[in-house]
């Protein structure tokens, strides 16, 4: 891991320093919505004193970062992009959190959990606004407004696309069959299209051609893809102790990830369990998960997992990364792809 | 009228169609989340049949239209812009509505109220992102990048500011004190900053000077001003025949409207009302009336409207408007401002 640790170690602080940069209430404005994402970001408590723990990993602009010193530029060249896509990933999750209920975020409290879900939903709005203008925010006065143009509808693009997914994900709750094709057609927008974009917009500010920019784009794209069934996968079969969350708290809550639709689709006795119990307590799922190892649904999505791995590797190699980011992406997705948790 | 009528009947079709253009939904996109985007703009009913019946006035983007040729181009260089800043305001709306729980719209079902409150904020978030990527689509392939981006900025800019109003409208409700300056702070960004970017990008998209395109942008921010003053008059004075709505409905959801806000700093009397009765039935509603009327809140919220028309009236006098739309803009303000409804 020694390339990307090298990376991280220089990367992160800057993107951290990025992010507080754009996020930086200008003076006059009202406290509290900054505070709100200051709050949402894991930089201050409730009360707006600052804290030290656990944040998001800021996966996203490490990638564009990295991609774009990949590509062959420095990656300040990527800067602006970087914060962008990491700002759209938590307008995406504080919306998110609002429309799931979710009471807990990176172990903290959700945001509309404390100042309600009205707010939550505006301060998500605000976040979004500053992802765009973090383009204009952090390009450097010179910058060619070709290429800031191209970056922020790229991003909207992406958020467009990450709309799909979210709709598609909520219309699955209240449906009762849904294909497997079907979810990985939800998790291309919910997940992939952001990945996509993260390391695509990295080789584009690098000024890459076409086709390696496609290339990252395809990269990012099957990573995430690859990551959100790994995750699913986790959730079912890892260990409690190690990813830190309930085990099957997806089973309990019902959800449509991958193992259960592959399940659902192979089982007559699976199918069963989910018409006869509306709720599901520890018997059941423990019934569920029998099921699903009859059918051997983790073997299935394992080898998507591979399949989608597989892809990832073969356009990273195609893009002919510059050897030492290069480096450092492979061990990104080895990192990504063999995490126990 | 004359002017106006004469450009609503070129203009109103066109906006229409570019905006319908944009909220086209591509093959094979789930057919869904386009008919709410489709029935929240009154185009279909909610089994997609489509249907014609009250909708938004389309205000913003006549007023985008109608700067660019007073600025002496072509509307069809506002076209983009015009589109973007009328789906910014229906993305607002789309969240008011469920922030506020606000049951109808141009008497209709809101869409909250038909697809829930999770997908709205999903079909909020998908508007956002198509207001932006509207202004690429309908731009002509060789339109200089730099006006793309600004355009683009500058709707972010002001979506920024419409968050910041939003935020303070909410904070407002649970507050017991707001004075009319933190008031008039919360409606220019929740009104005045659209309305401004409105008439501004419009002088944008036609080249204009920049002391030519700042005159819009004050044109445009006072009107907004004088006309969220004056919808606050017309709820609580204006006939319930004309305005078609609920009188005094701010009074009996106990909303902070400027005149309330002025009477409650004017009147003990007035703040006991507010202080003794949790609920207002409509004997506490006449009470109130009564109580503004006796500090004269009417007339002081007219005086306000007064100045911020004289203020939109100077601004575009002082950018030389080109006659024809010039006219136009002055018989929209005319129109706008001497409302009964």
């Amino acid at each position: 891991m020694g390339y990307l640790e090298t990376y991280f170690d220089r990367l992160l602080p800057i993107i951290e320093a990025d992010l507080r940069s754009v996020l930086t209430p200008p003076e006059e404005a009202p406290a509290l919505p900054y505070r709100m994402l200051h709050y949402h970001m894991g930089w201050v408590d409730a009360h707006g004193n600052p804290i030290e723990g656990k944040r998001g990993k800021r996966l996203r602009p490490a990638i564009t970062l990295l991609a774009c010193e990949a590509s062959g530029s420095h990656y300040d060249a990527a800067r602006p992009a970087g914060a962008a896509v990491e700002l759209i990933h938590n307008f995406s999750l504080l919306h998110d959190d609002v429309q799931d209920q979710s009471q807990t975020r990176h172990g903290r409290a959700t945001t509309w959990t404390i100042w309600g879900a009205n707010q939550a939903i505006n301060t998500g709005d605000m976040m979004y606004a500053l992802a765009n203008l973090a383009i204009r925010r952090l390009s450097g006065q010179g910058t060619d407004p070709a290429l800031l143009a191209r970056q922020v509808f790229l991003v909207n693009d992406t958020c467009l696309e990450l709309t799909r997914g979210q709709h598609l994900d909520m219309a699955f709750e209240t449906r009762d069959e849904v294909s497997v094709e079907e979810y990985l057609d939800m998790i291309s927008g919910k997940t992939g299209a952001l990945t996509a974009t993260s390391a695509q917009i990295g080789a584009i500010a690098a000024g890459a051609s076409a086709e390696v920019c496609e290339h990252y784009r395809q990269f990012g794209f099957n990573l995430g893809m690859a990551f959100q069934i790994q995750d699913d996968i986790l959730d079912i079969w890892g260990d409690e102790q190690q990813t830190g969350k309930q085990a099957a708290i997806d089973i309990y809550q019902r959800k449509k990830s991958l193992p259960v639709l592959y399940g659902l689709a192979q089982s007559e006795s699976l199918r069963a369990l989910y018409r006869d119990y509306p709720v599901f307590a520890a018997a059941e799922v423990s019934q569920v998960i029998m099921r699903l190892d009859e059918v051997d649904a983790r073997g299935y999505a394992r080898e998507l997992v591979q399949r989608y791995t597989s892809q990832t590797l073969e356009h990273l190699r195609a893009a002919k990364p510059a050897e030492e980011a290069g480096q450092a992406l492979l061990e990104l997705v080895g990192m990504l792809l063999n995490r126990q948790k």
